[in-house]
C-alpha cells in the first residue's frame, strides 16, 4: 500500500532530527497540488530540499529521455524539468535533480554516443537558462536500469558541468552510485568541490559495490563513510545531507524524502 | 629468461604484418644506447612507436611518482618523463606514454586527493612545455598496482587534460583498462575525440572486466571490439594500432612492443 | 498492456522453431485453469517446459520462501511447489523450477546461516517426495532480489543437491545467472554432469556480467555461448534450450515461456 | 631486500601477542634445514602453524600443478605436497595449505574442466593417505594467477571436499579469497563447520572485493569482519587465527608467517 503525500509528510514529522524532504515532480506536486503540497512542508516545519523531475520512470522514457532519438520525447523531458524547476522556486526550494537514467545503452552498437551527450549538453543548457536562480544537480550513475549510462562517474560529471559551463549546474553525489563506480566517494567530493566548488547536493546510503542496493548508511562502508563526512567538512560543503535509503523489507517509506542540514 | 633488446627487435621482424615496436626508458634504451636501438629497429624496418618512462616499476615509485609526498621523487619522475621524450625526439617517435600506476592509494584515509592531483596537473604541464613537438598521451587505469589510481577513467583522463591544456596531451586508451572501468571502449573513444581529438594512440588486448590479464585480443569481448574498431574509424582515429598483451603462459616475449599502423 | 495468457499462447506459435513454453504457477496456470491452458498450449503444437512456482514474486515471500523465519510462510511456499508440480503433471511436463531468489540476506548479521540451509534442504526433500515423477531443478544465483541470495554458485547448488540426495532433483544453469557469480558456464555445466547427471534444464540469455540483464543470447559473451553449447554436447545434455530473455525496450513479452529443444 | 629465514623469525618475535608462524616449503625449508629452522622456531617460543608447499611460485607450474596436463608435473606437485607433509610432521605442526592457484585456466575453451577436476580429486586423495595425521586444507580462490581457478568458492571446495573425503582433509579461508568471490565469510565458515566440521585454518586480511589486496584486516569491510569472528566462536572453529597480509609499501615482511591462537 502506498501513502498519501500527506501521509508522508506526517511520517517525516516523526523522524528525530529531520529538517526536510524531497519530492518527485508529477509523484508528489504538480500545478494543482504545489501550493498544498509547499503549504503542508512547511507547516510541518520541514524544507523542500530537492524536487526530482519523473524523466525515467514513466514508459515513454524507455529510450531516453534528453538524449532520446525522438525529438518530441526529448522536448517532453526538458519541459519536464522546467516544470519541476518552477514548483521547486515555488516552494523555496534551491535544487532539481537530473538524473538521466534513460540515457545510455544496453547493448554493444546500440548507441551514437556523440549525438546523446550532445543531445545531453544541449538540454541541459537550456534548462539551465530558463531558471538562473535554481539549481541543477547533475545525479551520476553506472548503470540501471540501462545496462550502461553515459553520465555513469564523477569523471564524466565533470565532462558534462565544463561543457554546460553554467553557473547554476553542479552536481549531487549519490552515494551508492559512487561506490558502484569503483570510487570513493571522498575522493569524487574532493573532485567537485575543488575544480569549481560543484558539489551542490548529497545522497547517503549503501550497498555491495556491485548495483544500488539503497541500504542503511555507513552498514557496509563504514570506514569510507566516516572518510566522506570528513572530505566534506574539510571542502566546506555546505548542501543538504539527504537519505535515499530504500528499506522495503523493513516496511520503512521510501527515504529518499528525508534530509537534514 | 629474458631476451636482449636486439633479440626483442629480431623477434619482431619475424611478425607478419607489424610495422612498430614500442621501448620503455631505461629497460630498452638510455643516453649510451638510443643510438644503437634506434638504428637497429629502423634497419629492421620497424618504427618506434611510443617511448614509456619507468615511473612504476622501481621500488622508489612505490609510494607515486608525480603524485609522491617527497618532492624529489616527484622531481626525479618528472626528470624521468623529460628523458624518454628526448629518446623518442632522438628515435623519431611521436608519442610518451605517461601512466600514473602509483599515483593513487590503498586504504580510507591514506590520500590527499586535492594535492596529489594539482601536483600531476603541474607536473604534465612542465613536462607537456619541455618539448612541444612530443606527445604526451595519459594512460588511464582505475587500479594495479594501487587498490585506487586517481587517474582512473576516461572521465577522469579528460578533466587531467582539460586542466592541463596543452596541444601535446592527450590520452591513449588501453582496452583492458577500459573494461576494468566498465566502459564501453568504442564510447571512450568517441568522447576522447569529439571533445578536442584528444585520442592519440591505443593499447589492444582483452581481460575478464575485473584485471588487466592482458589476454589476446578480442578472446572474450569479440562484439565490443568490433564496434571499437568502427569507431575508431568513423571517429577519424589515425594513430598505431598497438597490442598490449602478456602471453607469458605462452612462451610469448611481452607483446607491448608490437604495433601496427 | 499485458498480454492474456491465450495471447502469449498465439504469440508463440509465430516464433519460427519453437517446440515448448514455461509457465508461472498462479500467474498462468491455477487448478481452475490448467486444463484450458494445457488443451491451448498443446493444439498449438507446443509443450509445456517448465512449470515455476511464485515463491519470490509477492509481497509475502520478502523475508524468503523456504528458508522463512516464519513457519506459516515456510508451509505455504512448500504447499506453492506441491501445487506447480501436480499442474506439471497435469500438462506432461517433466520439470519444475525452484529459484530461492528470497531465501538470502541483505546485510551483515541478518541471517541465521545454518537454519536458513537446513530449512531450504529440507523443504526440498519434502516436495521431491510429494511426486517423486516430476523434476525438480534448483536454479541458482548470486544475488537479486537479495544482496546476497544463499543458492548462489554452482558449488552451492552441488552442496544442496548432495543434501538432498534425491533421484529426481538436479539443476538448471540460467547463463546469465553463472556470469554473475564469475562462472564460465561450460565448466559448471560440465561440472553437474559429471558429478551425477544433475543437469536438467538450460535458461539462455546474455549480460554484462554485474547483473541479470537478461539479454538476447551471445550478444556480449559470444565465445563463451559457443563453448557452452560444445560442452553441453560433449556431457550429453539432453534437456530443453530454454531462454530467459526480458527484451522490454524492444517491445518483446517477457521471452521466458519459449523453449526448443 | 629479503631477510633470511632466521631473521624473519626474529622479527616475528617482536609481535606482540603472536605464538605461531607459517612455512613455505622449499623457501623456508628443505630436508637439509628442517631440524634448524623448528628449532629456531621453538626456541623463540612460537609454533609453525602450517606447511605450505610451492606448487604455484616457479615456473613449472605455470601450466598447472596436480591438473597439468603433463604426468610428470602431476608427480612433482604430488611429490612437494608429500614432502611439506613431512616437514610439518617434523616440526609438530598439523597442518599443510593447499592452493590451486595454477589449477584452471586463462580463456574460454583452454581447459578440460572434467580432466582437471578428476586429477586434482585423484591427487588429494593420495596426499591425504600418505599422512593420515597430518591434515590438509584446501586454500580457495576465484583467481589469480590464472583468469579462473577450479577450486574458486567455498562450494567447489565442498564438492571437492565430498569427493575426496577423508578425515584429514578439510578447507582454510582466506578472508580476502571469499571476499573475491562475493562470499560473506561468516556464512562459508558456518558451511563449512555445519557440513562436517571442515573448517580447519583461517587466513586473515581485507581486500576491495575484486582482487587480492592483502590489506590490514577490518580496513576496509569492518562490519563482516566482526560477524565472521561471532559465527567463528559460534560455529566452535578451533583453529589458528593467522595473517596473510602483504604490507609491502608499508616496509613489512610478508605477514602470512605470524598467526595467533
Amino acid at each position: 500500500e502506498r501513502l498519501t503525500v500527506d501521509q508522508m509528510i506526517d511520517a517525516a514529522t516523526r523522524v528525530e532530527g529531520l529538517t526536510g524532504v524531497e519530492v518527485v515532480g508529477l509523484w508528489h506536486v504538480n500545478d494543482d497540488t504545489v501550493e498544498h503540497v509547499n503549504r503542508r512542508i512547511h507547516d510541518a516545519g520541514l524544507e523542500v530540499t530537492c524536487v526530482t523531475p519523473d524523466i525515467w520512470a514513466q514508459a515513454k522514457w524507455g529510450k531516453g529521455s534528453f538524449a532520446s532519438n525522438d525529438p518530441a520525447i526529448r522536448r517532453a523531458a526538458i519541459q519536464e524539468v522546467k516544470k519541476s524547476m518552477e514548483w521547486a522556486k515555488q516552494m523555496n526550494c534551491e535544487v532539481v535533480d537530473l538524473w538521466f537514467g534513460q540515457d545510455g545503452f544496453d547493448y554493444p552498437f546500440q548507441a551514437d554516443y556523440i549525438a546523446n551527450w550532445q543531445r545531453i549538453i544541449e538540454g541541459t543548457i537550456e534548462c539551465a537558462e530558463h531558471l538562473p536562480e535554481i539549481k541543477i544537480v547533475i545525479e551520476y550513475k553506472p548503470k540501471e536500469p540501462r545496462t550502461h549510462c553515459h553520465i555513469g562517474t564523477v569523471g564524466n560529471t565533470l565532462l558534462l558541468l565544463s561543457q554546460v559551463n553554467k553557473p547554476n549546474v553542479g552536481a549531487m553525489i549519490d552515494v551508492g552510485h559512487a561506490l558502484m563506480a569503483y570510487e570513493n566517494t571522498a575522493e569524487s567530493a574532493a573532485l567537485l568541490q575543488h575544480f569549481g566548488n560543484k558539489l551542490f547536493y548529497m545522497h547517503f546510503n549503501d550497498n555491495w559495490r556491485l548495483w544500488d542496493d539503497d541500504l542503511t548508511v555507513g552498514s557496509v562502508h563504514t570506514i569510507e563513510l566516516i572518510e566522506l563526512v570528513y572530505w566534506l567538512d574539510r571542502m566546506n560543503y555546505n548542501g543538504w545531507y539527504a537519505l535515499d535509503i530504500f528499506p522495503y523489507r523493513e516496511n520503512g517509506v521510501r527515504a529518499a524524502t528525508e534530509s537534514i542540514k
